[in-house]
Parts: structure tokens; C-alpha cells; sequence
């Protein structure tokens, strides 16, 4: 039996810029864009025309693109009550988008039609159809029932006749909304078949699902849409989109490739792409990377138990559900208190130390003395990785930290006077640096003033900065006077990575996990 | 028809502590645990007791503290090979936790047995039923089957044995585990099914289900088992854990509570709770907030779009699944950044001020303001209530900073050297003190200098101490140069209590939370 194709149908550059944080510029959606069409998806929906210039503007330079197979469509609603199709200001627009396909989104739940549009029912499907006819006539059009499910509920009868409203009038595929997103899915199977049953006389539509992510249940009311009989999935990558986000369509390509029977996506190519397609999203949405988002995630693939480690240098599918390569991911092993000896061992392992014992036994001692002192290395791979080349004799030192001063204080009590001065000695090759920054805090400080000296002898630290900042006392049983343990987060444009030092004093185990941030960059780059 | 009961079985505390970045102090588990009682959870799995002391010493002083309804479970695995349960140290930990339930994990999957254990099949069942039965003696017993959906479907009669040797040995509950997290929820459905019919000779025997979050359907899995018969959920709040981490029980408990009908979860208890649990929880766990989280996040209830925030004004189901309130949570309209409301408003009603509007209306607005600069105040009740002292004129200023320097560095490249120093000036009364000390790091001497100062004048402070010192960047864009929020735990004889303090200077945003602490021991004792 063939596998039935399941379209990929892409929101973020729409729906997904609707969530909180989120601003794409024009070079950002047409970046994306490309990216999507890369992996293979079906559909990119690229904005609102009537909404703003910048999306009116995208589907201008977008037809100047070569996207392969994928089809761009246009999103906008249907026509103000008391206006003709072809008079209305979204229908032209959306018309002047000159896309191949146009996504026409409507009203399906009674209450809304009634009480927020405060049209009547019927007045209602007239502006479906003579919306869905008017573009019909120069796109392929796709409805978007809004609130698909929460309208069935109400009202079933009128939730179908609005389906049919829009494919008597020449749409090709019903997308059915859970604009809310709290619809369970077993309710999402039913509906969705009564959907397909109610819209037999037009054997030639085919429906889709809009799932959101409000009850944690997106990605598995999408698939059991998919098995009652819809075709087209829309979502975003990373779920990004308002509330809760839509379903992430990372998970549901993974689902459908991977784990599903009879279905093919992406026209059948690799997903391998799918790691690097999430972070770029990230990246260009300006957004935390979330370590524990399946398939993609950082953590996706890492392990720290003790007894998981064990298990998984024996075999990988002990504790790996697919093979992290399938989707462009790699397995991470963390080293943290509960993993002893064998995660320190497959650490060390991946720098080619396989065969010499008696390095593995000087490095495994070097992490149990600075675990004892606070020290963790789970989330600070760069300077594990720092410590592994030091022991090993690769270390090369690019710059020698020497000293460092800072200052901070306020001068009256109003906070606004607060300020923050580093001075900071290094040597690089044979020459000593002397120099002095302000910051905003005194690590920030410590930070310019070592950029300040570093960046024009290594150009690459300026694709790098820090992204978080972490201080957790080590020994809580003494308050400020315990141990400090400093984490730092750093980014370059593909990677992050994170080092720690741990110190008494808050200043000197930040400038030791500053120290390893930018050591780490420059051993990267060099 | 009576609900059936549906237990909520919180692992938070061991397998959460195995999420990347996730440690728990003692004082971390213990405040966890009550938090998890007083909502009502049926059972708390607090950790494993062979692998280290500080499990050891939550059980010892868990037994301590009143959980009402709430069961403690230790969690352990079955004998190693070629001991007798009565002389493994897995074994007699679980016994030494002296706790009234206890959780054992086995292997399910015949491929684990041979190739990991290496043992036969018929060691890994005379493993399972011996250590059941050695636990039962003192103990109920939950048995937990590691990957049982995997082990199923790769010998099917072997998987049901497994179960069968807990059961007959006086296991209670079988926990049906998806450890890799890779199957569909029709799989879950099928195989929970299976697992029930394969037991029908123990009719006692109840069923639960645990699952992880590697394919995004977690949650869909939890209920999918749940629907087949399984009357526990395991998980852990926020679905922190290993990888992509448990599944999240919050999720699971307002679908269930909220959405499915025939269940009843945590007694009937209110869910209003949920909300601040889940932030308490990331702040212990000193972890990122999830803003999309589903049910509690902050961005959960929050309107951006026009369309949406248009309709949610003429009527809020339009574009919410739930009433937010109903788990503690609050809708949020974008443009005005307007958060907490009904949370303020309960908490300040604490202090007495139900019968003055004017005074609530204030105090919000500042709240507002404060959490705009990336104040929170779920873990700094202390700050909290002098905050509302001030505005409501019953605050009493015990002494007023006037500035104060530190200055930190070291002398050599060598951290012995490392130093720090820190001027004050404060007044008490009408008269003004200037004084220095030294420290362990600047934030220590800023204490130490406001204490040597402060001490004579107010002994009551020499029973107060720092306990504990969390530092977070509030917005992660940019590093070092953002905001920073500091939080201090302080404690005396009898009440241990937080306080915050915000700047983009971390020196400044300590000596915040410093005065707070120091300012609220001496309101409490006076």
C-alpha cells in the first residue's frame, strides 16, 4: 500500500509571530521561508496582507525566490459584513498578494457569529462563500474554520453547513481550527469525521488540521486528526504562536516520519535538517532555545543517571527512542553527581581518549576533587571540555588572565547612581594588557573590559555573547559566606555552550567562568 | 456514576532531579514535599536512598513533618544479582527509609535483562519477586516496570511475567513505565489494556502509568492509559526530567480535574494552587519559567492579536479553553503587561486590608511597576510584606542606607588571593555610622560590614543567618548587561523567609535584598 502524503502546511511566519516576544522582520520571514522550503514543506503561510506593509512587501520579494515545490499562500479573512467580495479591502488584498493559494479563515461557532461579529447566521455563510468564490477565481483557496471544534459542540448542524458554505464556493481543503486549543484528542478523531462525512458531496475536498497547544495535547490531537482522515497539518516550528503556542510541527514531522505507519512527509527527504531548522527559528525570533523540546532539544538526547549511562554505552536504544542522527541531534552525556564513572569515561571518550586508561584516571580524579568543592559540570560542557585538554596537554592557552580589580558602589541611595568599574591585566604571547571598563554590575564589567582588549586581536570573539548568567551558593548552609557557583551561557551563530567557576568570592568564580566562555570560542574558532 | 479516583504520584524529587541544571538541596526536598502535600498529591517519591546522603536525610527528616493524606515512597531497584534481598544495600536502604511505601523498579525488556543485566530471564524474575516480597514485609510496594511498552512489544508473554513475579510476590500497583518516551498513544492504550488482561488473577493489583515526554505526547499517553484502566499518573511538576522530561503532572491534573469527565484527582481539592506551585518549583529547581507552559505559564492566558483581544473583551471563552482562575492563573492583555492581579489582591487581603480599595488599587499598581523591572515575588514574601508596609504607613525604617563601596579582585592569577571589601554608611536614629569589613566575596562583606554595624544596636539579629543566595538575569538577551534579580533565603529560630532585590547591577541588587532581610527580621522581633 502507498503511504498516504501528509502536506506540511507552515504558520510561524503568521500565526507564529503572534506569540508573546516575538517580531519578524522582512529579512527574518524571507530567511525562514527559504529554510522551510529547504526541508521540503508543503506550504508556507506567509502573513496578514491587510494587516501591515511588511507582510504586503514579503509577498512581493517572496515570488522572486525560487521555493522548489513549496506553495506560499496568503491569510486573511473573510469579507466586512455590508461589502461586496470585490470590494472589500481584505479580499484585494489578498488578491494583490498574487500567491498560487490564499487561506481564507471564517467563522464557525454560532455564539461568535452572532455575538462578536454580530452578524446573522446566514449572513454568515454568505460571507463565506462569496469570499471563498471571489478568490477562488484567481488562487487555490483553503478555509480555516475558526474554533472548528468548540462551533461543532454548539452546534453541529451550522458548523457543517459553514464547511459547505466554503466548498460549494470552489475551496479545495477545509482546515479544521482548535483555535482555543482545548479540545481532547479522541473529541478532535470524532469531529474530524463528522466533518469528512458531512462534506461527502464534494469528494474532491480534503481537510487539515489547526491545532493549539493549550492542553498540552497538540501534537497528539494533530496526529489522531491525520488518522481519522485529514491530510494537511498546520503548525509552526518550535510551537511558537500566542498563548501556548500552536502544535510544534518538528514533533509532528518526527511523529509522522518516524513513528506512524502509512504516512510519508517532506516528499520523503531527511529530516536531518530539523535540529538546525529549530535553532535558526530561535535565533532569528531572538528566543531561549527550550533544552527539553523532543527531537530537537539540547536535552533531547542527554543523559545523567548513573544507571542510564551505563546502559546506553552498551547499547543506544536502551534509553534512546530514535537515533538522535535521524533528526540532526547528538546524545550528550552530562556529567553531574549522580552519574559517576561512566559518564565522565563517554565524556572524555568523544576527545579520543579511548585507549589511554591512565589519562581517563587523572581526569576522572581532577572531577571528583572539583565536584567536592562545588564544582558541576552538567551544565557547563565548554569548560569540561576545557579541563579534558588541559589534563590531555592540548590546552592552548590563548590569552593569561593575570589580575583583576573591580569597583562598584552606589553614591547616594538612589539606585540610579549605581555604578561599576573593572580594570584587568592579561598577557597574550609575550605582551601584557592593562585595561579599564565600566558595566552595568561588575561582571558585565569584568566582561567589557576583557573584550575590550581581546576582540581586535581575535575577531571571531565578536560573533559571541552571553546569553544567561546563573549564581546558586553551593553549601546552602551559610548563606553568603558559602561557596559560589557561577554558570554562564554563551551563544555564537551555532552553538551555545556553558562554563562555571567556583569560587567563595561571586566575582572571582565569574571571572573564571568568563575566562573558560571566551577560551572555549577561541579553541572553537582556531 | 462516582468518579473514579485517579492518583497523582509526584516524582519530582527523584526522577526530576535528573532533569539537565536540576538540584535540589535538603532544605530544597523538604520545602518541595510540603508544597506537594498541601495540594493534595496522593504519593511523593522522594528519592533513592542508596545513591546518596541527602536522600538518606530526607527521609530521615520527612517523617518529621505532617502530609496529611499524602503518602512517601522510597525509590529503589530490584537485588543486585547473586545476593539475597535481606543482603543487598539497595535492598536495606529502602527498609532503612522507613517510609510507608516503597518503589521498585525492574527490568521489563528482555533485551535489558540479557544484554544490560546480564542475567537470564529467570534471574531477572527471581530478582523482581524476591525484592518485592523482601519490601513487602515492612511496606507497600509500587512496582515500577522500566520500559514495559518497549519490553511488550518485544516479547510480549516475557513483559507479563515480569509483572506477574511483583504481583504474586505482594506488589500493589504496577507502574506501567514509557521510559524512552517514544510510543504513540494508541500504543500506550493497547498495551495498558494488554497488561490488565494479563493480571486478571490478581484482582487487587492496580495499575499507573509513567511516562516521558521524548515525542511530545506525554500528556496524551498519560490519559491515553488512563482511559484503558490505569488509576495512578507518575510525573513530575512542570514535567522537569531527564531529556525531555517526565510528563508534566499540572498538565495532567487540570486535564484530567477540567477537561475529562469520569475522574476525580487530588481529593477534589481546588486547583487554584497549581500556578504558584509550578513558579515556587522552577525557583527552587533555579530554573528558567516556562512562558508557554499550558494551564500555568504566563503567557498561557495571554491575548496579542487584535482579533483576539477584541473578542476576549465582548466575552472571555472566545479565546480561552478554561477560566484562568481556575488554576490560579491570570489572563494577560499584551500591550498593557498587566500580570498577577487576583494573586496581588489575595495576598495583600492577607494583611487586613480586605476594606480598603484605595489602598489595594496602590499597591497593585506598584506591583505592576516592580514586576515591569523583573521583580517577582513568589519566593520573597519578606519584600513582599514590608512592600505593602510602606504604602499601607506602617512600615517603621529601623535604619536607612546612605551608600556603600565594595571592591573586589585578586592580587595574582592564584584564587587563594582573591579578595573582597566593602563601605558602608547607614543611620540609625539621628546618628550616622561608617564602617568596613571584609568578606568571601562582596556580597558576604556588604552583610558583614551591616551586621558589625547593626548587631550591637539589635540583637535579635544574631539569631538571624543567610541561608541561601540565588542570582538569575531577568531578561536573557543580553547577559551580563541585563537585569539582574537576586534572591536571598534568610532564617532564625523559627521561619525561614526570602527577599528580593532588582538592578542591573548585581551589587546593587544584593544590597536590596540584604536591607529587606535585615529590615524584616527587625519588624518581626519588634
Amino acid at each position: 500500500m502507498n503511504a498516504q502524503h501528509i502536506q506540511i502546511y507552515d504558520t510561524t511566519l503568521r500565526d507564529g509571530s503572534q506569540g508573546e516576544g516575538v517580531s519578524f522582520s522582512l529579512a527574518d520571514k524571507l530567511n525562514i521561508a527559504e529554510r522551510l522550503a529547504e526541508i521540503g514543506v508543503d506550504f508556507i503561510e506567509g502573513g496578514y496582507p491587510l494587516s501591515n506593509e511588511k507582510d504586503v512587501a514579503f509577498f512581493r520579494e517572496i515570488r522572486q525566490r525560487d521555493l522548489g515545490g513549496t506553495q506560499v499562500s496568503a491569510f486573511g479573512m473573510t469579507r466586512r459584513r455590508d461589502f461586496k467580495a470585490a470590494d472589500d479591502p481584505g479580499m484585494l488584498s489578498l488578491v494583490n498578494a498574487k500567491t498560487p493559494f490564499v487561506t481564507l479563515v471564517g467563522k464557525t461557532w454560532d455564539y461568535h457569529v452572532t455575538e462578536v461579529l454580530r452578524v446573522s447566521l446566514d449572513e454568515n455563510l454568505a460571507m463565506i462563500g462569496e469570499s471563498a468564490e471571489f478568490l477562488a477565481q484567481n488562487a487555490n483557496v483553503i478555509y480555516d474554520a475558526e474554533h472548528f471544534f468548540d462551533g461543532y459542540t454548539a452546534n453541529p448542524e451550522y458548523a457543517i453547513q459553514t464547511l459547505r458554505a466554503a466548498a460549494a464556493a470552489g475551496a479545495q481543503c477545509m482546515a479544521l481550527c482548535d483555535t482555543n486549543g482545548g479540545t481532547l484528542p479522541e473529541r478532535i478523531a470524532e469531529v474530524t469525521r463528522a466533518a469528512i462525512d458531512g462534506l461527502q458531496e464534494y469528494p474532491q475536498v480534503t481537510f487539515g488540521i489547526h491545532c493549539h497547544n493549550d492542553s498540552e495535547l497538540a501534537v497528539a490531537n494533530s496526529l489522531a486528526s491525520v488518522d481519522a482522515g485529514a491530510t494537511q497539518v498546520q503548525g509552526t516550528i518550535n510551537g511558537i504562536g500566542e498563548r501556548c503556542g500552536n502544535v510544534d510541527l518538528i514533533a509532528v514531522i518526527a511523529n509522522l516520519a518516524l513513528k506512524k505507519t502509512g504516512y510519508s512527509v517532506l516528499g520523503g527527504r531527511s529530516l536531518q535538517p530539523l535540529t538546525e531548522l529549530s535553532r535558526f527559528v530561535y535565533e532569528t525570533a531572538n528566543l531561549q532555545w527550550r533544552g527539553g523540546q523532543p527531537f530537537v532539544g539540547q536535552s533531547a538526547f542527554a543523559h545523567k543517571g548513573g544507571m542510564h549511562v551505563h546502559a546506553i554505552n552498551k547499547a543506544s536504544q536502551t534509553y534512546e527512542h530514535i537515533d538522535p542522527a535521524l533528526v540532526g541531534n547528538e546524545r550528550r552525556i552530562l556529567v553531574s553527581e549522580l552519574s559517576g564513572r561512566a559518564n565522565i569515561v563517554a565524556v572524555a571518550n568523544k576527545h579520543g581518549i579511548d585507549d589511554d586508561p591512565e589519562l581517563q584516571k587523572k581526569i576522572l580524579a581532577e572531577v571528583v576533587r572539583l565536584e567536592n568543592r562545588g564544582y558541576q559540570f552538567e551544565n557547563a560542557g565548554a569548560s569540561f571540555n576545557l579541563l579534558i585538554k588541559r589534563i590531555a596537554g592540548t590546552f592552548v592557552e590563548h590569552f593569561h588572565p593575570i589580575k583583576y580589580r573591580i569597583e562598584a558602589g552606589n553614591v547616594t541611595s538612589d539606585s540610579e547612581a549605581a555604578f561599576a568599574e573593572a580594570i584587568i591585566k592579561i598577557r597574550v604571547g609575550d605582551d601584557f594588557y592593562f585595561d579599564a571598563a565600566e558595566g552595568h554590575g561588575p561582571v558585565n564589567a569584568l566582561d567589557s573590559a576583557l573584550r575590550k582588549t581581546l576582540d581586535p586581536m581575535f575577531p571571531c570573539l565578536k560573533e559571541m555573547k552571553l546569553v544567561d548568567y546563573k549564581v546558586r551558593v553551593v553549601d546552602t548552609g551559610a548563606g553568603t559566606a558559602s561557596g559560589t557557583r557561577v554558570n554562564i551561557e554563551s551563544r555564537d551563530g551555532d552553538e551555545t555552550w556553558g562554563t562555571i567557576g567556583v569560587s567563595d568570592n561571586i566575582i572571582e568564580a565569574s571571572w573564571h567562568a568568563l575566562i573558560d566562555a571566551i577560551e572555549y570560542k577561541l579553541h572553537k574558532s582556531n
